[in-house]
């Protein structure tokens, strides 16, 4: 396989085009019945559309076909990443979505408040769900944990979820989860799997002590389970790979995390999809490229709500109006992967793609939804391409050989 | 490129889900005339077409577009073996074919017995194809030959044609055939690319010899063409790779050497497809995964002979309702490739392929044909990806990434 991105860096080239790519997580989704219409074929999708019928339709393979993808892997792939080779840890992922900066000598762990009984067993894998008060209270508790030789960091995210950072030289971040996944027994201990990592390890169950110390009179979070252990990869910038100024406009600590990862701009963007349109449109002239990412089309699936999906996407295409607005060059509108209301949960299904740009091949679409993107020109395609085929449309990619 | 082997290892989970992947060998085909329609989309197949109304369609690509695959690679694919990296030897499938267990150390041979003049040339390179009952008896006399250093084994396969294994330590496997692919010359020397099959080539030579002594007053097959040889390639097993306990249900010799290429358990499957489903009803609450394997759709587009592929085709309609009441999870139906009955030949052409499971996307496609797997909602996919495929319909894969 060619290295795609010392590719991208020698073909690409600048203009002053504006590329908006909409990501509407777990876009793709099932009928309930065979021969019914999916969420986004049920949704009232006016605006998505009109521009399905002069723009282009497609489909996108997150990873290969069959596989499911989590969030990181599933953006990487839009990004231009290819999520089999770049793998994102899951502390990783939530360190960088509360804005913590992350080094090379770091260890990003997420961190679950727990309820243990007197036997040690764990009664409650989410400490009863405590409110975001107390449990930024306790982090700050957690915070002052010292440990000879290494730096420890202790950040709340919400409710019962926290990030603990440890930095010292010499740490490996292949690690188990100590969260047994089940009640009634007690958290598993956390091993490593290299020699870096035992040290790594080591560190681990000197903290969760010291925790259990601290936490003690705090029932019902009175410990935390370890997840997601893990280092940062080695990732090239966004900006070097495709020499556009990217901004992500993302109300979801996951998705900001996600674009700091490849050095994307993350921007203040508020709480909804209103002031997301408001930051973009304040920071149009600043960036080249915007990433605005729309997390509902992916709960409500996760919850197994059609209905509510349903809305939630045409909550999306009320905001398309704003977006074309400010006449971006490439317009792109699709998912990080399928979430099916009827699975309640991610899946492999390839996840619709809309292309809308001058000179997008018209290809018969006549509205925005799984059954038409069958028809759609860009075909089916490993979502790793899709920056390609966003530059391409932008202008930005010199022709490859004489 | 990733490893697809150990990605499968990792994401692979065990549940109670049963797959079907029917093979329907050579199922692709060709129109006689522009406008028309294919074998299968001439074939009355109503069982067929309603699993393909609720479920969904796509191509398949055995190998890479344009590759016309023999069966082994068109086999490996399907069972998630990329067969540009695993290269199966003819000898070593007509070996496995016929039960015997190669070992590490053999080298196998495909022969077939031919006539010579007395110049020694080839005046027929099927020996006027000899029954069955003959090539078994010059088989039994051939297997006396002895040769120091090397066991050597000598079986029948079926009229003309034999299999010779060549078992001692370091042999190679990278030889010419020495049929000649003519008659009016005399059988190719067999010469090794390498040292360890220079060591080879020179067994071969010396059975040979043996065989024109031994064979000399058999006329019409008095000698024998070696062809396809070559040593066992290093293959994960199938249980290994998918976590599936996976039966073969599937007659000819060929298709059931290949199952037994990945470790598969052969059964016994009598030689009707009834018999094959009353297997397929007796093992079922033995195995996850079953192969089933019918022949005739390929052999009669071999023969050019559309009708008879036709009449094949409904054939394989008419056993599905067995197989639908056994209510598999996830059942395939597809071909290795493509044989067109007016191409007299295997080839290139994309392969039908339907999925039925609970959670296939509906795609609209009303019935199963070439035309209509156009517009499936699978798309066109290598084979390698099929497994991939049935594995996540049948709710055996893990998440990838968080």
């Amino acid at each position: 396989m060619a290295d795609l991105h010392a590719l991208m860096k020698k073909l690409q080239k600048k203009n002053d085009s504006k590329i908006v790519l909409l990501v509407s997580d777990g876009l793709g989704g099932l009928p309930l019945e065979p021969g019914g219409k999916t969420e986004l074929e049920t949704a009232n999708t006016p605006n998505l559309d009109a521009l399905a019928k002069k723009g282009t339709l497609g489909r996108s393979i997150p990873v290969i076909p069959g596989i499911t993808p989590g969030s990181g892997p599933g953006h990487l792939g839009l990004f231009g990443y290819d999520p089999l080779e770049f793998n994102i840890g899951r502390g990783v992922l939530e360190a960088l979505g509360i804005d913590f900066e992350l080094g090379p000598d770091d260890v990003a762990i997420r961190g679950n408040f727990c309820t243990l009984d007197d036997d040690g067993k764990i009664t409650d894998r989410r400490a009863g769900r405590i409110p975001s008060e107390v449990g930024a209270e306790l982090c700050k508790k957690l915070d002052k944990i010292e440990i000879p030789g290494v730096e420890v960091f202790v950040r709340h995210v919400k409710e019962y979820r926290l990030v603990i950072v440890l930095r010292a030289k010499g740490l490996g971040g292949d690690i188990n989860d100590t969260d047994p996944q089940k009640t009634g027994v007690p958290p598993l201990e956390p091993v490593g799997q290299n020699e870096a990592s035992a040290k790594t390890a080591v560190l681990c169950k000197e903290f969760l002590k010291q925790a259990g110390e601290i936490l003690k009179d705090d029932h019902p979070a009175n410990l935390l389970t370890m997840r997601g252990i893990a280092k940062m990869p080695e990732i090239p910038t966004f900006e070097e790979v495709y020499g556009t100024r990217a901004a992500a406009v993302a109300v979801y600590p996951m998705y900001r995390g996600l674009a700091r990862l490849v050095s994307m701009d993350v921007k203040d963007a508020g709480q909804t999809l209103e002031s997301q349109m408001d930051c973009l449109e304040k920071i149009w002239d600043d960036y080249d490229f915007f990433f605005v990412h729309y997390k509902y089309t992916d709960s409500t699936g996760e919850d197994g709500n059609f209905d509510a999906k349903v809305a939630r996407t045409e909550d999306v295409d009320t905001c398309i109006p704003r977006i074309t607005a400010l006449n971006p060059d490439v317009l792109i509108v699709t998912g990080d992967h399928s979430t099916p209301a009827k699975m309640k949960s991610h899946s492999w299904h390839p996840v619709p793609v809309l292309l809308s740009a001058e000179n997008a091949r018209f290809d018969g679409c006549q509205s925005f939804g799984e059954s038409e993107c069958i028809q759609g020109g860009l075909g089916q395609f490993e979502a790793k391409y899709l920056m390609w085929l966003a530059m391409a449309h932008a202008g930005r990619l010199e022709k490859y050989g004489a």
